[in-house]
């Protein structure tokens, strides 16, 4: 890895650069192994030894393969602590927002979430439970920063996440019949609780909960219920419950 | 808080010297409100005025307060990035190992789980479901690290948690007729699972799940089921996904 690509490969590091550029790194052995598994195109892969079998085992196009970077590099100029694998510079993919008809029955959207390890774990979870589509509000951190992507063991090739306007476009889809459910600390419980028709399921901020503004477009609300002390689960923790309760149903 | 308490607080962020003194730290409000409302003893609290309110609401004893901290000397010898509040030394609790009558319907054990932060949001899971008794294998990350106290959100004050050698502990639980329930990737599907009598459920650890050894002594093997393209869920959200399954029978 040159200096030149090791100063573009920092500049990804920063959300306005890739906005600017439109392009995003994916690291480590796992995640790379799910890019060339995708459909995502790869602008420039850096790699150690250490990939050659991944390389051997399928196949797919970068303009630019660069065999010559060592652990030390990819650390100085990547976000994990530890990589002797390698990293790649990818196209970020444009996803269209999807009509009611192209929704599936269970949707996820996040209304303000901060953290990238809380988004990248939402991610997995998601990709676990196979839905297809996560609506992010714009005050969520970057869904394509380097920690989120990471954490996301591979869901980011799976996943449509669409940033918008989240109170005007969960507004547009209850008009069309969607159900727009809310997790909230005083719902109908959730083991109980069995959505109608096509629903998207709305996860509050870490600190804050869901929105007043949001509050005010839910179709209803619904509860994880508690048994002991804990005031509050993780967020990440809370959707993963909802939707192994959702997709018991 | 003055060089002496400075040195000894920085102490405690390794686990060896936790061991010898029997002591660990809680830091920032939210902990240290829950440690106010438990009976675990305070050995010394160093705050700032932001704690005021707290130390106004509950009656407590510390057999020192110092209130001439700052956060940037909480921040410099705490092991959190910020804390504009506090940090108390406590006493390590002691616990007896819980007999076959003292032992709740449902416990957990973890074999090998390494990271932190997974642990306290284990911790967190496990308080909010009303579990009382958390085994741990001699592998596992400290249970008084810093970031597993900082990460359980106050559940460190009424969870049990016991270190033990798993093997020989589960072995004889057992014995004395303690179905134990493995979670692995080949099991029966959590959704249609009801334990028998008292039980135990255990968690293997993020990179090897459950150790051959454990393997033996399982009951019952659960399976949480896919829907999608992950090819796992991280163990924190698994524990989660399965108490709520639990809980719920």
């Amino acid at each position: 890895m040159n200096k030149r690509w090791s100063k573009e490969v920092r500049a990804l590091l920063q959300k306005k650069k890739r906005k600017e550029t439109q392009q995003f790194i994916v690291e480590g052995y796992k995640n790379l192994e799910e890019l060339f598994r995708s459909d995502l195109e790869i602008e420039a892969l850096f790699h150690t030894e250490k990939l050659l079998p991944l390389l051997d085992q399928y196949k797919f196009n970068s303009k630019v393969i660069d065999d010559t970077t060592t652990p030390t590099l990819l650390k100085q100029n990547g976000h994990l602590q530890t990589n002797d694998t390698g990293l790649a510079i990818v196209k970020m993919p444009s996803f269209s927002i999807p009509s009611v008809d192209d929704l599936d029955s269970f949707s996820i959207a996040l209304d303000d979430v901060r953290d990238p390890g809380n988004l990248g774990t939402i991610l997995r979870i998601a990709d676990w439970y196979g839905i297809k589509n996560i609506f992010l509000s714009k005050q969520c951190t970057d869904a394509f920063a380097p920690k989120v992507i990471a954490s996301s063991m591979g869901a980011f090739t799976r996943i449509k996440f669409h940033t918008v306007d989240l109170v005007e476009q969960l507004s547009e889809y209850k008009e069309k019949g969607i159900q727009i459910i809310g997790a909230d600390m005083n719902g109908e419980n959730i083991h109980d609780f069995k959505p109608k028709g096509k629903s998207i399921m709305v996860m509050g901020s870490e600190s804050h909960g869901i929105s007043d503004e949001i509050h005010k477009i839910l179709s209803t609300k619904i509860t994880i219920p508690k048994y002991g002390g804990a005031e509050s689960l993780n967020v990440a923790i809370a959707t993963a419950i909802i939707c192994d309760n959702i997709k018991r149903v």
